[in-house]
C-alpha cells in the first residue's frame, strides 16, 4: 500500500451554486466531477474533496499534513480565500506535496505566489475548439494521448502567459480563433513538483473527457512526493573546517 | 564605433540555383535578402555573407574569429558542411558568438551539436497562414511587433519539436492546418546566445516581411558577445588552501 | 544619453544608526557606499539612494516609473517594508526593471515575493573566508574577474538555498568553514532581469572592495531594461479566425 | 515485476588492468564495484556489466533496447568508444532511457554530445577532502543523505564546468584546497534523465562509500524510463483544419 496517493481535490464550488448553465453540467460540482475520474482510472488514489464554503476551507494544517497531492479549481473567489491557507499550502508544496493548478486557478492565490509572476493571459469566452499538443510524447503526464487532445468548446486563453518559463512544456494549445497558449506547464519549487493545466471552464464538460480525466490521474502520480524538504535556516556555529589558520 | 557588430549570414545556397521557382522569389539567394534585410534596418551592422560552395564554406577560422553573430540557414545539405566547420562554430559559439538558427537549420549539424537533442518536429507543406505570438511582450528580440506576426504562406512546423526546454520563449507559432510550434527559442550555451526562429521556407518572401527583419535585426542585437569564454580544462596543481591538515 | 541608466541603492539603513561597529565601517550607510562605488565605475548611471525611514520608504510610485535598476539592502527590517511597496516593485520588475538583491535581502519580501520559495539557507557569522568563482568566464557580470573574488572576512551563507533553479548560475562561493553556496544567480521574471548576489555583511568592509564593485556595476548594465512589457488581461472578444465553421 | 528495472554499468576498464594501484582499489574492475554496490542497495535492480573491451564495446543496439538505465565510467579512452555507439546511446536516452554520467566522463563522448558544450573544468590531482553538500534535502536521489557526503581523499574538479545550467542542482562540492563545482546536476533531453555526479577517480575507493552507493541506487530509480519517445520527423499531409479559407 505503499504506492497509494492522497488526493485532495479544491474548488470554490461557486458557479455551480448559483448558474443554472453550470450546475447542469456539474450537478455536483467541479470537485466531485474531477475526483469521479480520478478514481475511476487509479484505484491507487485516495481521493477527497474540500471547497471554500468548509471551515478552514477544508484544508486544515493537519489535513494538508497528510495530503500528498492538491488539485486547485478557482475562479471568481480567489480573494475570498484567506492568506493563511495560501501560506499553509505553499509551505508544504515546498517540502514536497504535489500541487495541480487548473484553468482560472492561474491566478488564484496560491499559484500567484509560486511563480512570482503576474500569470495574466488574454481570453475570449467563446466556446471553441481547443486542440492540446503534446510537446514531450513520452513524459508520464502525456502518457496514453496520441499526440494531441481534442475539445469542441472551451474558452480561450492566449499569449503572452505571463509565468516563468515551465520547466518542462508537456502540451500547447491551439485554438480555433486564432490564438495558442502553453496550457500544459511543469515546475519545480522547493521539493514540490508543480503543474498548470490550462482547459476546464465551468460551463463545459471539460472534466468528463476521458484523455483530460486521463492528463489528471497522471499528473497526480507525476506530482506525488519523493522526499521531504523541512524548511529552516539554521545558525550553524560550529564550522566542519578549521576557522582563522 | 564600439558598438558596431560584425555579422556573417551563412545560406547552403542551393535551392536558389536548382529551382526556378526558388530564384524567383531569392534570386540573390536568401542570404543576401537576409543581409539587405539587416543592413537596412540597423546601420550599425557590418553584414557579410558566407555561402556552402565557398572556399571552407565561406567560414575560415579567421573569419569566424572576427564574427560576432551568425544566422545559419541550410536545408537539403545539411550533409555537405564538414565536420571541422561544425566543430569551429561551435567553439566560437561557446566562447560568445552570437548564432541565429534559421527554419530548416533546426536539422543542421552545428543546432543538432548545441542542442544535443533529436531536434525532430512534424512539417506539411501547403502555403498555410502561420501566425507567430509574442509571449513576452518586453523581449527585445520582439521590440516592434505588435502581439503576433501573420504570414499568409509558410511551411507548417509542428510539435513535437525535439529540443531542451528553451530558457526564454519569445514566439510560438499557430498554423491555419491545426497545429503549434515553439517557434523563437533561446538558449545560453557556454558563453554563447542561440536564437531559433522558424519561419523561412524558401518558396515564400518571408525574409522580405517588414516584420520578420525586424526580429531578426533584434536577434542580432541580442546576440551580440558580451564577453569571451576562452576554454581550456586547465590542471591547477596549486592550491589556494592548504591540503592535508 | 540614450545609454544613460537611472540607479536606486535601497537600504533598511537600520544597523549603521544603531551599531557603533557597523557605523565605523559605512558611516554613511551601505547605501551612500555602493552608490559611490557604482558612480566611481561607471559615469554612464545616474545613481541615488533610497531608506526605509523615508516617506514611502524613498521610492514612490512616480520615482520607481523612473527607474532603471533597483539594488536592495535589507536584513532586521524587512517586516517593516509595506505590501504596497513590495507590490510596486514586483509590478516594475515584472514590467522590465532591473533588480539586484543583495545578501540578506534573500529574505526580503521582494525576493520572496519573486521567488515564490522560502529563499532559506544556513549561516554563520565568524568572519572567515569567502571566496567566490566565477562559473562562465564570459558572462557580463563577471566582466574583469580573474576565475574568482576572494573577501577575507565574510558572514557564511551555506546551502540549501531555497531558491528556484536559477537561469544562469555566475557565482559560487567557497567558505573556509567547510561550506558552499550559490552566490550569483540570474532570474529572469516577466520582463525583469534580477541578480541574487550574496556577499555583503554589515560588519564588513566588502562594498569597499574593487571586485565587488566591479560586479555590481557589471550587474547594473546587465539588468537594464530592454523593452517594457505592461500587463493586462484583455478579454479580446474579437477573434482573429472564424470560429464555428 | 512491473517495477524491475534492467541496469548496465559501462567502464572503458583500462586502469584497473594497467595500474597496480588502481587495481588494488579495484580489483574487479569499477565497473564490478558500483553494480555490487546497487545489487546491494536495491534488490529491484537487474544489474550488469559493460566493458569497452567487449564486442561492440558490450552494447549492441539489442542490449541497449533492453536497458533501463545505463552508467557510464570513462576517462583516459573516450576516443576508442566508436560513433556509432555514441549515436545508439543518445537515441536511446532521448527516447526515454536514463544515463548516469560518472566522474572523468565529463569529457565522454556521450556526455558532450547530449550536452552540446565544453564539458570542461579545471582539476587538480591531490587527494584532498571533497564535502557534497545536498542542494535540496527532499530531492529522491539525495535520500537518506544526511546534508553533506564527505570524502577524505578525491580527485579535485573545479569552476568553470562548461555545462548547460542544470535544471536541478542535487549537490555542490566543496573542496579542501578552495575550490567548488557543481557535482550533481540534473538534466532532461528528450525524454531522457541524464544525471552527473561527479565523484570516483580511479585511486580512491570512493564507489565502496556507503553514501555513494546509496546516491547511485537513488539516481538509477530517478533516471528510469517513465514513458518512451520514438523519433520521427513525420510529414503530416493531412491538416486537421481546412487551409486556404
Amino acid at each position: 500500500m505503499g504506492d497509494r496517493l492522497r488526493v485532495v481535490v479544491w474548488n470554490e464550488f461557486q458557479h455551480e451554486q448559483e448558474s443554472d448553465c453550470v450546475r447542469a453540467v456539474y450537478p455536483n460540482g467541479i470537485h466531485n466531477a474531477i475526483a469521479e475520474g480520478l478514481r475511476e482510472l487509479d484505484e491507487g488514489l485516495d481521493v477527497g474533496t474540500a471547497t471554500l464554503q468548509e471551515p478552514e476551507h477544508g484544508l486544515s494544517v493537519e489535513r494538508l499534513a497528510e495530503t500528498d497531492v492538491l488539485l486547485w479549481w478557482g475562479h471568481k473567489a480567489h480573494e475570498q480565500v484567506s492568506d493563511a491557507l495560501v501560506d499553509a499550502v505553499q509551505r508544504r508544496a515546498l517540502e514536497g506535496m504535489g500541487l495541480i493548478v487548473l484553468h482560472s486557478g492561474h491566478y488564484s492565490k496560491i499559484f500567484k505566489r509560486l511563480m512570482g509572476t503576474s500569470c495574466s493571459l488574454t481570453w475570449r469566452e467563446a466556446g471553441e475548439r481547443e486542440r492540446l499538443w503534446v510537446c514531450n510524447p513520452g513524459h508520464p503526464i502525456a502518457a496514453g494521448i496520441e499526440t494531441f487532445i481534442e475539445l469542441e468548446n472551451e474558452e480561450m486563453y492566449g499569449e503572452p502567459f505571463g509565468v516563468p518559463t515551465p520547466d518542462e512544456q508537456v502540451f500547447i494549445s491551439w485554438f480555433e480563433g486564432g490564438e495558442v497558449f502553453r496550457s500544459g506547464n511543469c515546475y519545480t519549487r522547493g521539493n514540490g513538483k508543480i503543474f498548470y493545466f490550462r482547459p476546464g471552464h465551468e460551463s463545459y464538460p471539460t472534466y468528463y473527457d476521458t484523455s483530460i480525466k486521463r492528463v489528471l490521474a497522471n499528473a497526480v502520480r507525476w506530482a506525488a512526493p519523493q522526499g521531504r524538504w523541512v524548511d529552516s535556516c539554521p545558525n550553524v556555529t560550529e564550522s566542519r573546517e578549521r576557522i582563522g589558520d
